[in-house]
Order: C-alpha cells, then sequence, then structure tokens
C-alpha cells in the first residue's frame, strides 16, 4: 500500500513527489522543479488511532464530530521537538527529508479519517438519526521548513507553491468517494488555539456538507434561481461600486471588508472571475494571488504593528452540488479589536449565532488601507 | 417618562419596584417582599450613546448588529469601582441603593436600542436589503449585590428571585412591539471576555428572530409536522432513556449532556413539561428551578476543582411565532476541555460551523456525576 510514485508536474514548473511514512501515511512534497526526495522515515511505528463517529444534534440537524481519540495531541512543543521542521540530526520530525519547499501530510490524529470500503454516507432521518463513521481526510500543510515566519512573510514564489498544493489537494480530495466538501484553512496565534507555531495551515475534507456551506448554499441557489446570477458576483460588485470597504485589489482578486462582517478585521479576498473552487482556478488567478495575499496580510498585521492572530478560511463549493452556485473566496477573521482586547463569542455568538460588531465594516477597511506598506 | 411606579407583586412573595436613572433608564428592584427603594440617582447625565444598525450578511441571509458607538464601554474595572456594586460613600454605581437583592437595569452601551416610534422591522428583500435600525432591547440583571461569588454560589432563594426576574422580564419585553425573542443569559470568566466580575447576567431582546433559533425553529416545525411532536419532548424522552448522559434531575427538571454536545462541558437543562418560553413557567417548575441549578453549577465547577468559564443560554421560543414547536431550555457551555487548556473555536467551528468534540459526551457527562457534592 506504498504511496511512492513517480514524481508529477504540475502548473508554474512545480513537482510533486509522494512518498510513505513509516505508519503509512503519505506525505506530499512540492518542489521547484524536480528533487530527489528519497528520505525515509526511520521513526518507531506508534498505533494509529481509530476513526471518530458523526452524530446529528437533533435540535439544529447538523452533524458534530466527535473525535474522543484526539486528546493526546502535540501542544506547543518547545522550537527544537517541532514536527514540523525537517528532520535533522536531533530529532526524527513528520518531514524525513533533511530540507523541503512545500509539503502535505496526512494528519497523524486527524479528526475525519479515511473510512473503510463499506462506508456509507449519513442519511439524516430525524432527531434520532444513528452515528455514523467520522469518514474524511486531515492533512497539514507546511507552508516552508523555517520555522520562524508566517503565511504572509513568505516569498511571492513560496505563496504560489502553497496555492499549487491547496490547488492540487482539493482536485485529489475531490475524486475520492466518501468527501464532499474540501476546505483550506489556517489557524494563526495562540488566541486561536494554535498548537504548533511553525508556519502551516491545514486542510478538512469533510464526508458531509458543513452548516455553513449548507446555508450559503441555500442562499445562493434561491438567489440564482430568481436572479439567474451568481450571488457572489453581486456581492463583490456591489463592494467594487461602494468602494469604502475595498481593503486592496489586482488585475485578478479583489479584497475587502464585507458589508455586514462580523468580526473587527475581517477580510474576503475573491477572484475576478467566478470559479467553484481551487481546482478550478486557472493559472492567470493563481499567479496573481501572492500579491495580493502578501498586501491583505502585511495590512492585517500593520494595523496594530503586532502579528494577528487571525483564521484563513477558503470558502469552496461542495464537490458534487452547488457548483454553479457558490463562488470560492478566502476569508480572514481576526478575533482581536484592539491591542489587548480581542473579540470573544459570547451569549449572543454563541448561542444565537447573532453577531455583534463593535466598529463599523468602513472604519476597519479604512485603518487596513492606511497601513504603509514596506 | 418617568418610570417611578407602585412596587407590584410576583409570585413567591416578590416584589418589584421601577425606579428612573438619571439618565432616564429604568432599574427595577425584585425584593423579597416591601423595601422601600427610594434612593435618587445622584450621578451627572451623559449622553445616551445612539441606535446602531443592523446589516443583513447577504452570504447565509443573518443580521448582524454593528454596534460601533459600543467601543468605550467599562473593562475589568477594580472592585472599589464596580458599577454593579450598590452605591456607598465613595462610588455612585450603576444602583443607587446602598443594598439590592436582585436589580435589572438598562444597559448603559447598548447593542439593541428602543427604537423611535416609526420603527419597521427589517424585511430581507435580497443581497442587497437595506440596514435597519439595531432596535432591541439590553438589560443587565445582577444577581445580587455581593461583588464576590457566582450563580451558583447563591442560596436557593436568591436563584428563585432571579428565576422571577427572568420570568417578569421575559413577559414584559414580549409585549413590545419591535420585539420577537427574549435572550436571558450569562458569560462567566475572563476566558469568555467578561468585563465585569460582579456576579449578573444580560438580557438581550432582539427584533428579529436570531439565526440560531430560526435554525431550531424550522427543524422543529418539521417535526411537529412530520410526527405531531415537540421535538424537545422527544429529545429529552431519548436522554432520559439512554440515561447515560445524564447529569442531574429532580421532580420538575433534567439536566444532560445532550447526545451531539458541542463542547466538552455542555449541559441542558430542561423542564419536564414543554414550555415556550420562561413566562409560560409554573411555579412549581419555578420553584424546582434553583435546586438542580445550583446542582449543575457546582458539578461544573467541581470537575477540575476550579471556576469553570461558562456561558449560560436560556432558548426560548420568539414571541410571535413557533411557540407549539420550541420549548425552552436552559444550555450551559464552557470552553474548558482541561486544566489549563481551552477548547478554541478554530477554522472548523468559526469558519465551517462543523464542531470537532475533543471528548464523548458521556465521558463529559460521567466526570460531571462524579464530582462529589459539598
Amino acid at each position: 500500500m506504498s504511496a511512492d510514485k513517480q514524481p508529477v508536474a504540475l502548473t508554474a514548473g512545480i513537482i510533486r513527489t509522494d512518498r510513505t511514512m513509516a505508519d503509512g501515511r503519505t506525505i506530499r512534497y512540492y518542489d521547484d522543479g524536480v528533487v530527489a526526495r528519497t528520505a525515509v522515515d526511520q521513526r518507531q511505528v506508534d498505533a494509529m488511532p481509530g476513526i471518530g463517529d458523526l452524530r446529528l444534534d437533533p435540535l439544529v440537524n447538523e452533524w458534530v464530530i466527535v473525535a474522543s481519540h484526539r486528546q493526546g495531541r502535540a501542544f506547543l512543543p518547545p522550537k527544537e521537538l517541532c514536527p514540523l521542521c525537517p528532520t535533522h540530526d536531533n530529532l526524527a520530525s513528520e518531514i524525513p527529508e533533511s530540507s523541503y519547499q512545500v509539503a502535505v501530510f496526512d494528519n497523524r490524529t486527524p479528526a475525519l479519517t479515511a473510512p473503510h470500503e463499506d462506508f456509507r454516507h449519513g442519511v439524516i432521518t430525524g432527531f434520532d438519526t444513528p452515528d455514523v463513521p467520522a469518514a474524511g481526510k486531515c492533512e497539514v500543510v507546511c507552508y516552508t521548513d523555517q520555522h520562524e515566519g508566517s503565511f504572509g512573510e513568505l516569498s511571492l514564489h513560496q505563496i504560489r507553491m502553497v496555492m499549487e498544493a491547496w490547488r492540487d489537494r482539493t482536485r485529489e480530495l475531490s475524486t475520492l468517494s466518501y468527501i464532499e466538501q474540501v476546505f483550506p484553512f489556517e489557524n494563526r496565534g495562540e488566541e486561536v488555539g494554535v498548537t504548533l507555531n511553525h508556519p502551516h495551515g491545514q486542510i478538512y475534507a469533510y464526508s458531509f456538507i458543513t452548516p455553513r456551506t449548507q446555508n450559503m448554499l441555500d442562499v445562493a441557489e434561491a438567489h440564482l434561481k430568481k436572479t439567474g446570477r451568481v450571488l457572489m458576483d453581486d456581492i463583490v460588485a456591489r463592494e467594487l461600486k461602494d468602494e469604502l470597504r475595498i481593503v486592496a485589489q489586482n488585475s485578478e482578486w479583489v479584497a475587502y471588508v464585507p458589508y455586514a462582517s462580523r468580526y473587527p478585521f475581517e477580510i474576503h479576498v475573491a477572484p475576478r472571475r467566478s470559479v467553484p473552487d481551487l481546482a478550478e482556478l486557472d493559472d492567470v488567478a493563481a499567479d496573481a494571488f501572492p500579491e495580493i495575499a502578501k498586501e491583505v496580510m502585511q495590512r492585517l498585521d500593520g494595523v496594530f504593528g503586532i502579528q494577528m492572530a487571525y483564521i484563513g478560511a477558503w470558502h469552496q463549493a461542495p464537490v458534487r452540488t452547488g457548483r454553479d452556485a457558490l463562488r470560492a473566496h478566502w476569508q480572514i477573521t481576526s478575533v482581536r479589536r484592539a491591542p489587548g482586547k480581542l473579540k470573544y463569542l459570547a451569549g449572543s455568538e454563541s448561542a444565537m449565532n447573532a453577531f455583534v460588531m463593535d466598529m463599523k465594516p468602513e472604519q476597519s477597511a479604512g485603518q487596513l488601507r492606511d497601513v504603509k506598506l514596506k
């Protein structure tokens, strides 16, 4: 069941090489040209955790992932024990090679796990819908082999390679029969519970459509039916027309604080041409992404002159449905509202999903625009 | 426009006396029998903040409250400046009296504000639905005049008085033409952003149905139509039958960790007889509430032997709709999963509303049951 394969050429001269880890997981190296990736994972094999459950919350018909096997995962290890650094003399990390460019490996303690062959999707039958296995895939996307730094500090070329990894993973994960939605994201900062400081993101590939995406899909399909138009196209057009909340733009991308943002600093970055997901993004748009991504990140960190904690989330259409109605975009939300002050999800947000925004989105966009770029 | 009125007798011998504050806001004292409440608010009048806006998030058709006038609110003042302590020689607080039992006053920096007479509800007309005023009411519920302590440490009688205040406020706020939903809640602990340590809760009365309640309503109405039964009745019956997740019960109330809980420690407390909201709770159930409330709070704090941060949220049916389908219950969620470890809402929870639960609900219920009560 080895994953070792011949290297595959992607776009922009990027080569992917798959290798099998000691416990059978796969690691994928994304390199700028052909680089020999032959290092062998020498670690002892630990037992892999089992698969969790999906339980239906009958109050709202939403699946909850019960992953009780994950309690023991790594929690802010010291730098010299970082599992995302390359392997070196004193450390056998998750990445067997002694250096890498971008690497994506299967998460060792995944919330979602590849199921057995006889897996069937959960079907909501009512308030006592039975559990189903928490099928899916969880992957870790290492942005660089340098432990210090952040996504926004990567070179333009390095961000382009990360984008290629996102596109490639979206494309491949979409072919798996048990996957309904692919979600690349990044949590940055201890304020949002980050347990490893090494610059990295994650991919969750779900075997169900997530509640938020289902809501977006319902609204977008109703809009499409009523107007014949893609909702996000109309939203982006309004943001461009209003101008007030635009944060950055280039020939291929628009970044704005949305009209009804929920967080003090929330930025949506949308490609100018509608695509349902990153797999369908064309090379021109992929090539223009690093520039706007770096600018947005610099503006975010520049507002208070500190590294902002954020969640960077790629909204994508589900794999098998709604692909004519939903449009990919990158949503960055920060919980910081001032130096030393966080936006907490308290009663109204947490229990009622009714958000209270303490500043006007136009003010937030103005502060982001006012940042002087280096 | 004075709110000063003759005292009104509620149930359980509790008397409510309304007084007008210096800036025109109302404070309501709930007392065990007749107590003269004549103290005058001697403070200088500050300008009251204006009303915020409701903006529709067009991606999901949900209202967001934009309350940019609230940035300057009190943030963890030292105990001697606590605005929820009674007024004393060195402090003119929000409560003019020198002692009180339970008091409820209009929030000085409300997210939701009583609108002008010509107010009209926002109607969703599509992706560019215009702003409407953020109409509603925000109130502060002071549980005791003692600065130290917590809801769970109140006497049984004091909790009964808080319950009477919740019932009374739900009843009265429901009569206002611009109110659609009444939400009593408590945020406890700096981990959930509490800015005042004095034991207190809040009430948000919304001029719209919150997104979470709308979801619950849609599911409950479909269940009622399909089965002829109230969804929460079936849920409580399943929890009683399964037994595994029951945390506490008495003659009138059942407390359980729900089958598909989202947080490591999440407890739902439901009355055995269905009622849409606290205004319709009968006196027998109200009288039996303090006992189970204290037990649940003791178990929650007992799990790790520390004061647990939590959000305590009263789910109630909307004022004008769904009253045959939704059933009131009290939801307590804690973000703590172990001493020194919090459950963060990261990418999957925050952006996709797909919750990953790191322990089985049955394990959580077992830990809560194992706590030895004092």
